[in-house]
């Protein structure tokens, strides 16, 4: 695909303005036409236009243009068009969903405004979404810290929406392994929303990106969070959802992630906390695969047999390496009073010869006393505590 | 299938003190033929025999019949066979097994002791194994409990093994409600084990049964452990895991279940407990389902559309019943300083006649103020503390 000319740029950066992030009407015309086309109609302002036209066209006739240009030159925000070098080829998957329903319909941005140094398509080639409730709870803020920490560390970029809790804990732990971190914001990138986390998000500015569809200037609303959500969800190979209450916009993420085919994972918590809720109830769908770490998201976001993550299994112990026979042996011997052979092999189910066998194996291993042909166990086998996980 | 005859029978309580509980070779040998025709070659020890035939005739050579019959009548154990009015149609499930590979094969068991008078196959018609770590949380013994009540109510009947921890805690969970409750025991139902839990099951003796499939007498090791665990899952609908840490034996209980072909479930718990991770590496399985409340255990075990749990969801608020173009418009109306209609329908992005209809209707529900044609939120509104989940 080739970048667009500068005259088409320049008329998307001030529909960006003009057009609601992600309105699916706009984002057709402009693929269709083309922003400048789009444009030039309303300025005209024809009569009879649909409604949307009309709001279009008001907004237009609203916008002051150089105000839009020094916003942007106040935080040398610049804009990506598809087409350009650092336009995410991962962004092209919304595609996708221009045959939704109308719910859930949407298509390709025609442009990001961008805010930071670094090549968002490069940053997007391996990146793992990684959102959640605003209000967590330090588990949720321990986890999803450790999950970005984790995560940089496989040299996967983590992607968030700068939000309070959850989003933010994500941004810090990938930061604190000094990895770029991407934020997609729904206001324009001159508001950094929530001023609380003004800081962080100068800091993404910095040594991260910090992204959005609407024009330096645009107020962050309700609707724009959930259309900016698509983007989380399509800029990675999978959204990871920490804690989310029932109704979380976490979990809207999760479905666009869903309707591109993308991995939906949710890290699991307590039962009795509203703020894992809404994971559980994620979790409860197939298509969801519940991760303890980064390195099951790792793997469930690479290609099939690469990033696999270790199966996880306690340390082995001695009484792994035993044969069955012996073990039944083992388990066939007092704790505290010696028995002779022929009553552990009573107990033991084998025959004779194989437990005299696994008795002098047993006790030359130091797991058994052999009080003059009697045997019983040896004190570190018989104290449960001392040998944690191997006794019934 | 018709009753065994008294000989049969006989021959089999005996048997059940001198074979392995579940060996398959037994088993088999007593499907096939009888235990009256085992018992009698045991007797007369054909010479060349295997080496198992040795190990139950020195197993029965040294078996005191009336010792065994003094252990029976002093905890008034009885004994089931296979045919009998009470024996429990859900095990015969375990014939599955017989053709498994070496490792886990295994059949239904000729027989078992039973300690109590309730009617075993009437408890398993409607029952659930809840099973788990011996050194639980807090936590995990809470949902224990709480699901085991929750399963009581709903007429489902709580199998475990009568362990530490999460075991005695769903027992527990169904006393509370006054429900009879079924632990399966690895050694004789005479023998109360672990001693620690000797109030707890007879109190199960009392108001819901003991189980096992060894003799009286016979102690718990840790093969009969294992063993005792595919009559958990055989004898329920489904198997819950509580808390398991990576090696739990209750893993073991959940893989029977999933061989039987019933329900695997797991409740998650935070990913940072130890106790919690062999939980999550069973629900990394695609047959296993997550489940966080007794609703949701007996949705599963339930037939398709019956014993439907509701789904989980947030309580609706006043704002879900608004259109989406009224919800712009709220969304668009400024915080303190009210602002006029037109640039409202700016900001919502909706036509000017759409705007003053939803900020008459806003304002008639309180949502808004009309300061002389300016609007502005509602404290109540404004404020996102005084509505839990509505603010972005």
């Amino acid at each position: 695909m080739t970048s667009v000319d500068s005259a088409e740029r320049r008329a998307r950066e001030i529909l960006s303005s003009v057009c609601e992030p992600g309105d699916p009407d706009a984002l057709l015309v402009v693929r269709d036409h083309s922003a400048a086309e789009l444009l030039s109609n309303l300025r005209r302002r024809k009569s009879g236009a649909s409604s949307k036209i009309t709001v279009w066209s008001e907004r237009l006739a609203a916008l002051d243009t150089a105000a839009l240009d020094g916003r942007i030159q106040a935080v040398n925000a610049h804009y990506l068009c598809p087409g350009d070098e650092e336009w995410p080829q991962s962004l092209d998957g919304l595609r996708l969903l221009a045959g939704n329903p109308r719910e859930r319909r949407s298509d390709v941005p025609f442009g990001l405004w961008v805010r930071g140094g670094a090549d968002l398509a490069r940053l997007s080639r391996a990146a793992v979404a990684i959102v959640g409730s605003r209000s967590s709870t330090t588990y949720g803020d321990h986890v999803a810290g450790e999950l970005a920490f984790g995560c940089a560390a496989r040299d996967f970029v983590t992607v968030s929406g700068g939000a309070f809790g959850i989003d933010a804990a994500a941004h810090r732990g990938a930061l604190s392994r000094e990895a770029p971190t991407v934020a997609v914001l729904a206001g324009g990138v001159d508001r950094l929303y929530p001023h609380g986390n003004a800081t962080l998000l100068k800091q993404l500015c910095r040594d991260g990106l910090v992204v959005s569809e609407a024009a330096p200037g645009c107020t962050p609303t309700k609707h724009r969070f959930l259309v900016r959500n698509r983007l989380i969800a399509a800029l990675t190979a999978g959204t990871v959802v920490v804690e989310a209450a029932l109704r979380s916009g976490s979990l809207n993420t999760a479905r666009w992630a869903r309707d591109l085919g993308r991995g939906v994972m949710g890290v699991p918590g307590p039962v009795t906390s509203m703020r894992s809720a809404g994971v559980h109830e994620l979790l409860r769908q197939p298509e969801t695969v519940l991760v303890t770490d980064a390195g099951e998201v790792v793997e469930h976001v690479s290609p099939i047999g690469e990033g696999l993550a270790p199966r996880k299994q306690e340390v082995a112990t001695w009484r792994d390496d035993l044969t069955d026979s012996v073990r039944a042996v083992l388990d066939a011997v007092p704790v505290t009073t010696g028995a002779p052979a022929d009553s552990i092999a009573r107990v033991a189910g084998e025959p004779q010869s194989v437990v005299l066998d696994a008795l002098s194996l047993l006790t030359s291993m130091g797991a058994l006393v052999d009080e003059g042909r009697r045997w019983r166990l040896a004190y570190d086998v018989a104290t449960p505590s001392t040998c944690p996980g191997v006794r019934p």
